[in-house]
C-alpha cells in the first residue's frame, strides 16, 4: 500500500516553517504498513494543488494532504478539492456545531468565515476536529482514497491517530506490522552496530533492524511484517510475529547491557520517571545553562508530578547561591562551570528542594560566554541522591540548541546509570 | 524565476528525520528573488528519481537536489544524473585531493569507495565541498540549472550559500522579493482578517498578505515581488518594494494596534526579551503546570541571561511555600490553582528570585488532576512588576502539551502587555 503526502502552503515554500508535519505522518504510517512513496510541498495555489494531486494519484493508492484549511482566503484547499472532484458544497451540522462551541468557550465572535469552514464538499465523508475549527475530509474516488486534514500539527495528529489511521485500517487489507523498540543511551550508532552484528545478519528478511540515532540516544527499532495468510486472524499473525521479534529483541538486549534504558518507544525521561516512580524516588532538577529545558522534557508527561517535586532555574550567580545554597567561595573560586559549584547545585536540590535524587547542570551554551579555558559547549553534569553525588564534565559543539539538548539527554542517562546501580 | 528543491533519502520518507535542509535552502532561495515553486522528496530509487526531474524541469527553471551522494550502495544520486543525462563520468583531481585532505585529516583508511566520490558526470561543473567528502555538481541543460547537493545540514549550507547562491545571481535576473511580518497576540486569525479586510483588498497584485496563526499568535507577512527593469539597480527596487509594503504594514499596525508585539519575523518570547532589554528590566518566572516550559522558551535565546534571572519550577505545594514564599492559608483556602496563589507566586518571584518583573502560572494541564470546579485546561496566569500585579483565569482544552504551550503564550502576552502599558 502506497501514500503520498502532500503539504500546502506557502509558508513551507519560503521557508517560514520546517515541514514537521510529514515525517510525524510518515512514521505513523510506516507503523500501520502504508509505505511512502513521495512527500510534496506546493503552494496555495489552485493549479499547483490540483497537479500534485493528479500526478500523486497515479504513484500511490492513499493520498494525504494538509494544511490551506483556514478560513481565510489564502487557504483554498477545500475549495479545490470540491473543482477537482467535481463536486458542489454541504454545510455538516456536526462541524458547525463543533465551530459554535469553540467560539463560545474563547469567547470570541462568530463570523460569516468561521460558519463556511462547516460547508465541505458534498462527496466527502467529514473527519470530525474536535482541537479546531478546520474540519477533516476522507474522499473515496476511483479506488483511491484523499485525506485534507488542518496544517496546525496537534489537530493534525489527533485526526491521524483517532480517525484517519483507524480507518485506513479497516478499509485496506494491510500487512500485519509489528515493531519492538529497544530505547539505549551513551553509546554511539557504530559500536552499537559492531555489537550486535551477528545477530542483525541472522535475521530472516522480513524482520528489518533499523538504527534511528538522536543526540546521544540510539533507538534500535526491530520490525516484523506478514500478510495475513492460511487463514489465520490478524491477531494470530501478530502473536506469531511479536514472538519471533520478542526473541531476537531479548538476544540484543543482552548483548548490549547496561546501554538498554527501556523496551519501548518511549523517551528517556519518560522511561526515567517510570523507573523512579517504582523505585519511590522523588526528583528535583537545578538547571542553568539548560535554562527549564530538563524540566520541560519531565513535566510534558502525565503523572510526572508523582516523581517530579520541581527544579531551580538559576541562570543567575545570585540565585545559584540564594535558590540552592551554592557557596560564594565556590563561585568566585571554581567559577559557575565547575565541578565544585554543579556538585553543590545537585546537593543542593535536594536538602532545598527536597527531593531523593537531584540533577544539576552548568554549562556555556553558547554562542557567546566562551573562555580559552571554558569554550562553548564545555558542560558540567551532577547527580545526587541518599548514596553521595557524582560530576562529569562533557564537551558539546558550539550550537546553541543543540548544547542544551546533548547536555539534557546526558544529564537524564547519568542519573539513571546511577541511580540503577545504587538502588 | 521558479525554482524547485528534490530531497532524496529513505530517512525522509519512513519519518526518521525531520527535513530542514529544505526551509533553509526555500529562505536562502526568496532572499536571492527565486521563488520556490515545489519541495519534492523522494527515495533512493533511480527511477524515482528520474520521474521528479522530469516533473521538476516542467515547472522550474533552477532543480536543486540535496542527498543521496555519500560512498554507501543506497546513495545513487550521482549514478541517476549521469543516466539522465546521457553522460560518462570523468575523475575531478580536486575532489580526489579534497578526499584525500580530509581522511589524512582523520587519520582514517581511504577506500576505493572513498576515492570513487571524486568521479563526476562529465558534464557537470563540480562545487568543490571543503566541509565533506561528495562534491556539489552543477549542470546546464536546455536553458535549466540543476544542482546536487550533498544532504548534511553544513555542507549543503556552505554551498548554497559560497557557491550556490553566487553563481544563481550572475546567471539569472532575478526578481526581488521583499517581506515584511508582524507579530501579533492574542486575537484570532479571522477577527484580525475582519479588521484589516479593507487594506487586504486594496493590495496591489504584486504584494500578498499570509495569515500564519501558531497557538494564540498570528503572524501577518506582507510579501512583494517586481522584476528588476527600467535599468534600476537591485538596491532600487528592493528599496522600492520596502517602501510600498512598509507603507501597508503601518496602516495595519495603527488599525491592529495593542494586538501588535513586533515587526519582524522573530518569536513572542525573543520581542518580550527585547523590550525588557531595551526598557533594563529583568525577568523571573514561577512556573507549575507549565513545568519550565516557559524558561526553556526564554533561555533557548542567546543573550537572554542580560534580561532572565532566573525561574522556579514548583510543581508541589511544599516548594511554592518554601522556594516562592506562598503563604501555607492561601494554599489551603483557595487551592494551589486559584488567583490568590498564583499571585502570591508572581509577587514570591520578584521578592526571592530578585527581578523587576515576573510571570507566574498555576493551572491543571491534565489529563489527570481536574474536578468539577477547576476542571483540566483550568490555568491562572499572574503578571507583577513594581506597579504591582494582576492575575487572569484561562480555560484552555483537554490536551496537556496543548494547555502548556497556550498556557505559555498567554503569560507572556500578558506580561508584555503589562509592562508595556506601565513603562
Amino acid at each position: 500500500m502506497l501514500a503520498e503526502i502532500i503539504t500546502i502552503g506557502d509558508e513551507i515554500l519560503i521557508g517560514q516553517i520546517v515541514d514537521t508535519n510529514s515525517a510525524w505522518m510518515a512514521t505513523k504510517l510506516n507503523q500501520a504498513g502504508v509505505l511512502v512513496k513521495q512527500i510534496t510541498s506546493v503552494s496555495d495555489d489552485a493549479e499547483h494543488i490540483t497537479e500534485a494531486l493528479r500526478q500523486a494519484a497515479n504513484r500511490a493508492d492513499i493520498i494525504i494532504m494538509t494544511g490551506g484549511l483556514g478560513p481565510t482566503k489564502d487557504d483554498i484547499t477545500k475549495k479545490t478539492l470540491a473543482k477537482y472532484f467535481n463536486a458542489g458544497f454541504k454545510r455538516d451540522e456536526k462541524t458547525l456545531e463543533n465551530v459554535k462551541n469553540i467560539f463560545k468557550k474563547f469567547n470570541r465572535p462568530l463570523l460569516d468565515v468561521n460558519i463556511q469552514q462547516a460547508d465541505v464538499p458534498e462527496n466527502c465523508k467529514v473527519l470530525l476536529n474536535e482541537n479546531g475549527t478546520a474540519p477533516g475530509m476522507w474522499f473515496d474516488e476511483d479506488g483511491k482514497v484523499y485525506v485534507s486534514l488542518p496544517g496546525v500539527p496537534f489537530e493534525m495528529m489527533y485526526l491521524m491517530e483517532d480517525k484517519v489511521i483507524p480507518e485506513l485500517r479497516k478499509r485496506f487489507e494491510m500487512d500485519v506490522i509489528v515493531h519492538q523498540t529497544i530505547l539505549t543511551a551513551g553509546v554511539g550508532e557504530s559500536f552499537l552496530a559492531e555489537q550486535i552484528a551477528d545477530i542483525e545478519e541472522s535475521l530472516p528478511s522480513h524482520i528489518k533492524l533499523a538504527y534511528l540515532p538522536k543526540l546521544g540516544i540510539v533507538r534500535l527499532r526491530l520490525s516484523a511484517s506478514a500478510a495475513i495468510e492460511n487463514q489465520k486472524t490478524v491477531a494470530e499473525v501478530h502473536k506469531i510475529l511479536a514472538d519471533e521479534i520478542g526473541a531476537y529483541s531479548n538476544r540484543i538486549i543482552e548483548r548490549v547491557g547496561d546501554a538498554v534504558f527501556a523496551v519501548e518507544d518511549i523517551s528517556l525521561e519518560k522511561a526515567l520517571l517510570n523507573y523512579l516512580e517504582k523505585s519511590k524516588l522523588t526528583l528535583s532538577v537545578a538547571e542553568s545553562c539548560t535554562g527549564g529545558f530538563i524540566s520541560q522534557l519531565i513535566t510534558q508527561h502525565p503523572g510526572s508530578s508523582k516523581v517530579f517535586l520541581g527544579g531551580a532555574v538559576t541562570y543567575s550567580n545570585g540565585l545559584k547561591k540564594s535558590v540552592l545554597g551554592v557557596a560564594n567561595e565556590t563561585l568566585e573560586n571554581f567559577g559557575a562551570v565547575s565541578e565544585q559549584t554543579v556538585l553543590e547545585m545537585a546537593q543542593g536540590a535536594i536538602r532545598q528542594l527536597g527531593s531523593d535524587c537531584s540533577i544539576a547542570v552548568s554549562g556555556i551554551a553558547g554562542p557567546d560566554g566562551g573562555t580559552e579555558e571554558k569554550s562553548v559547549g564545555t558542560v558540567w553534569i551532577a547527580v545526587a541522591s541518599a548514596d553521595g553525588a557524582i560530576a562529569k564534565k562533557f564537551q558539546f559543539g558550539n550550537k546553541r540548541q543543540q548544547n542544551i539538548e546533548r547536555a539534557a539527554i546526558s544529564a537524564l542517562t547519568m542519573l539513571f546509570k546511577f541511580v540503577r546501580k545504587s538502588v
